[in-house]
């Protein structure tokens, strides 16, 4: 019943502030032990260890886990992670992200249920409010709201 | 009538397919050198400078742009850039990326007239999925779908 979050990049920090604010029980495995350190002080489970080694992960208690989150910068990782969580258990819930555009299907094809492209988004969110298309913020802020996440709610 | 897109980052293809499949013209500003030369000899316009200048934001005709983009990797970068850019023209549309969730704010204070956060949007479209609620890639492929730009559209 609970969330493992794979390795720590720039989605990292969004991420974990979605599951402590939805009281959604969750583990984080990252290699860095500074990084590792200062979760822990914050109050969360934390592993330190290599995101796609078997064993963190069955410490993790992949076998009762509702999903597998994998969103490093480096997609090289994510997709190894992915093999290696996809390997353990063939059932459960992955969700990845794609820092290059190019790999959400590379992603997939290594076992992930969802990937999404925030750098794809992104664009096409900053392109149409360039081109003075719809209300980009509009737009944006109806998918943070939509589970009121967001910090402009009040 | 043109966008002028300053430096390089995670979210610049993206940005750059966008606009060349809208038939948008533009110009990069881009301050490494290799970069430059691999984007001119795709056949873009670029001008190899500090996009926080000065000069090259004229040399670009910033009098007469549409729209400034500015999504580096480097919030600070981003900061300065629109720094600039506003203080040149303080009625072009600027629009900026925060890599991270807490510097929208302060782009928005340098000038900027939308900033969004993608890792904040991918964060709760992964977390969404990974908890099971609605369909993440759903609502992603609508936001890239809805002027018809994505690759998955046929
Ligand atoms: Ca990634
Ligand atoms: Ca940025």
């Amino acid at each position: 019943d609970h969330v493992i979050v794979l390795g720590y990049g720039d989605l990292t920090e969004p991420i974990l502030t979605e599951l402590t604010e939805g009281d959604v029980p969750f583990v984080v495995i990252v290699p860095d032990q500074a990084r590792a350190a200062e979760l822990s002080d914050r109050g969360m489970n934390v592993i330190t260890a290599d995101p796609s080694d078997e064993e963190p992960l069955q410490r993790a208690q992949l076998a009762d886990a509702t999903a597998v989150v994998t969103a490093t910068n480096n997609d090289a990782e994510d997709a190894l992670a992915v093999l290696t969580a996809r390997q353990l258990r063939p059932d459960v819930r992955i969700v990845a992200a794609a820092t290059d555009r190019e790999n959400v299907k590379k992603l997939k094809r290594a076992g992930a249920d969802t990937v999404i492209s925030p750098a794809a988004i992104g664009g096409h969110l900053l392109v149409e409010s360039a081109l003075g298309r719809g209300d980009t913020e509009d737009v944006a802020e109806k998918i943070l709201e939509d589970e009121g996440t967001t910090e402009s709610e009040d």
